[in-house]
């Protein structure tokens, strides 16, 4: 009984701290995106298209969170939008008072969006809330169309979820066709856009939703 | 302070249940490996594999822990080895508790070796011994060749790592060559096999290590 106590206090200590990043973005205008995906799905892949395709278009910026590493942060600077790397040294996820400590690194008023690059995990980051607008979670086509089902809190609190790697599905052992009934199963309020880092395929039409929500 | 304090007593609580189930290996003469890998690097599909090339040579069982779903018992049960599974209902890792109270559904005299097939996770796991002889990390070539440099904590306690999906290395970002070095900076003393369950390249020869290590 103890413990789910004190359960319950540390998950309110976390969306206090959430809602006032929450507080902040909209004070600024900014859109929060907090992306989500298993290692290795391509969230940073997806984050250089988006900067690419949104180049002149809005201002990107973007914080990325990994146990080990700059090499994201480095990877993203280079496409020429600011961007912060939290080195969470074995934490398997972020939290929102680690959040709201960075964002003191970013200039908030010259940003339209900032996109959260979670730590690779298709387990603990759904539990906690950042403050964001929208969570979007990435799902690669080698991962096996059962993901959905067998990790469903991912799914269930998502408002998008990218399936990536479209271009290996003549390769792999996965129909995204039953990836994505699997996924409404979970969650039928999903927006499903299917795409390709390497073919640039729904890079544009992701884009375009995250545009569209700038507008809200 | 108490935090750190509570941590470890939390630990060597599942380190004592970890060795109660490492002395009931040993009793028993089960040979006991820990598989752990993120989600979709092949998990099931390695087990699959495993079970029909062991078939007839040694007597296998399977232990799989899942957030939800029974899928991946069903299976590997349809290769004609025990298995049961442990549904976490959204824990992030297994533990060495679970792990015990399950092992009273094996008839652990009848069995050489038992894998434990863990939650699909690169990060909590690592941190939670269940009385393994052996950790094995297997990672698939799509996931790209700089996660064992991202997820350090899951090479370092391996003593082997399979690189699963071998296949597809034409179609995926990956350097193979890359993907050995960093594994090796983390920890030179893997023991590396390259594989692909698809068209069964490396099965044999990781199925000779497991055989080799019931002889010990």
């Amino acid at each position: 009984m103890s413990t789910i106590e004190i359960k319950d206090k540390l998950l309110s200590k976390n969306d206090q701290n959430a809602l006032a990043n929450r507080n902040l973005f909209d004070r600024h205008g900014v859109w929060c995106v907090n992306l989500i995906s298993a290692p290795g799905s391509g969230k940073t892949s997806l984050i250089e298209s988006t900067a690419d395709h949104l180049s002149g278009r809005l201002n990107l910026g973007v914080l990325v969170g990994d146990l080990e590493t700059e090499n994201d942060a480095n990877r993203i600077a280079a496409h020429g939008v600011p961007v912060r790397q939290i080195i969470t040294g074995g934490a398997c996820h972020l939290n929102a008072r680690t959040v709201g400590d960075f964002l003191v690194h970013f200039d908030l008023e010259r940003l339209d969006a900032l996109i959260i690059e979670n730590v690779g995990n298709l387990v603990c980051p759904a539990s906690y809330y950042l403050g964001e607008h929208d969570r979007v979670s990435l799902i690669s086509t080698p991962e096996g169309d059962d993901k959905p089902l067998k990790y469903p809190a991912m799914f269930r609190n998502a408002s998008v979820l990218l399936i990536n790697k479209i271009d290996l599905v003549p390769y792999v052992n996965c129909s995204v066709d039953t990836m994505v009934r699997n996924a409404m199963t979970v969650n039928p309020k999903l927006k499903i856009f299917k795409m390709s880092c390497t073919t640039n395929e729904g890079i544009p039409e992701w884009c375009g939703w995250l545009e569209e929500q700038l507008k809200k």
